[in-house]
């Protein structure tokens, strides 16, 4: 019962209802589990251990995984997209959308450091075991008003006309995700220190922006003679 | 690439060494289950039976899983980095070098289709089963030449000053196995034709060749006044 303390890490969250707090625990705990190892290598039994609970606690709040992956994106990933997309708004300047999202997924990251390797493994992969539930929850009206935004921008020939506007939403979490979760692995390979969210930041926005800019003698250049 | 395998895989290529073909084709199977769902819940039974073998076959070939990991490593990762890294060399343009290994990723990806699904959930993730042996066999040296080539246009301000050398790499590399890896599940979420190699090629190509240039007036626009 020791992990309780974990829960009010947080402060000023008061203990209200010990019954919805053991949930809170298990939801974190898998949660955090199945970021570091995946779904299907997470048992019920692990999860209860990390939250300092029992297996049969783990039944009882969730009579089936289906239950508790429903719960874990409703509960956990949910109120992460609501952030990063929350205020994606129809007439907004596409550069200004994407640095405003980059910069969202990076905080909400800060907060939630288990979303890259989730939407990597149980999310982007064939077979993942949050894809469907996750896919579902994708706001794609948001999507496409990023995706308009850009095609508006590419028939005033203010940006790139060699990108595709959704793959641009994708290159964007892509990058995010990608970088956020690998970060560590290679300041071990290069053993230097683990770069900063703000570096990271930096060069996202830096390469999404600059991509994103129209500039017709050099693209011509570079898709014409170079390709 | 020239894989005895790649062979093997199209019908009617007469059978000239039962014992090495029967070989190649466990590692072929094994090579695309692992793809379709990953190492760890791929057994010996089910390599078997998609090369049409016996288990007991399998352990005769590969006495434990871990040969036959290596085997995948080296004798089907290997030579897709060879064909992609093999051309970089010292003192060529930044641009050219990115635009080069793109295409020569996205041909490879077409010879060896497996590759994004297994590079995103194997090696990429923490945990990956074939992380440490892939990662031993990144060519640095050559990583690092492209990155001093964009560091060297940095320092001459030809290009982007707010882009990571390193990770210019790590995106390229990163959008190509995530848009293709992807390309399935989007046409079906948005109701498209998959896109093609070439769509996706000029999408990247774009975005990186575009990201990298410099453009004093646009980057401090964009640094300063917008973020």
């Amino acid at each position: 019962m020791k992990r309780r303390t974990q829960k009010f890490d947080k402060p000023g969250r008061p203990v209200t209802n010990p019954d919805r707090d053991a949930r809170e625990l298990l939801i974190t705990a898998a949660t955090e589990l199945f970021a570091e190892h995946g779904v299907a290598a997470t048992s019920f039994s692990t999860i209860a251990k990390r939250a300092g609970l029992t297996s049969p606690m783990v039944h009882y709040y969730f009579a089936e995984r289906e239950q508790l992956l429903d719960a874990v994106v409703e509960e956990r990933l949910c109120p992460f997209i609501d952030y990063v997309w929350g205020p994606v708004k129809p007439g907004g300047d596409p550069a200004e959308l994407i640095a405003g999202m980059v910069m969202r997924l990076l905080r909400g990251i800060e907060q939630a450091p288990w979303v890259p390797s989730t939407w990597m493994r149980e999310i982007l992969n064939e077979g993942g075991l949050l894809r469907g539930r996750a896919l579902r929850r994708i706001p794609f009206d948001k999507v496409r008003i990023v995706a308009e935004a850009i095609r508006e921008g590419q028939a005033s020939q203010a940006l790139n006309p060699e990108l595709n506007p959704l793959l641009v939403v994708f290159s964007m979490l892509g990058l995010v995700m990608l970088h956020m979760a690998t970060i560590k692995i290679w300041a071990e390979v290069f053993h230097r220190k683990p770069l900063s969210r703000q570096a990271v930041g930096r060069h996202i926005t830096g390469l999404l922006l600059g991509g994103l800019r129209h500039s017709p003698t050099l693209t011509q250049k570079n898709s014409r003679t170079k390709r």
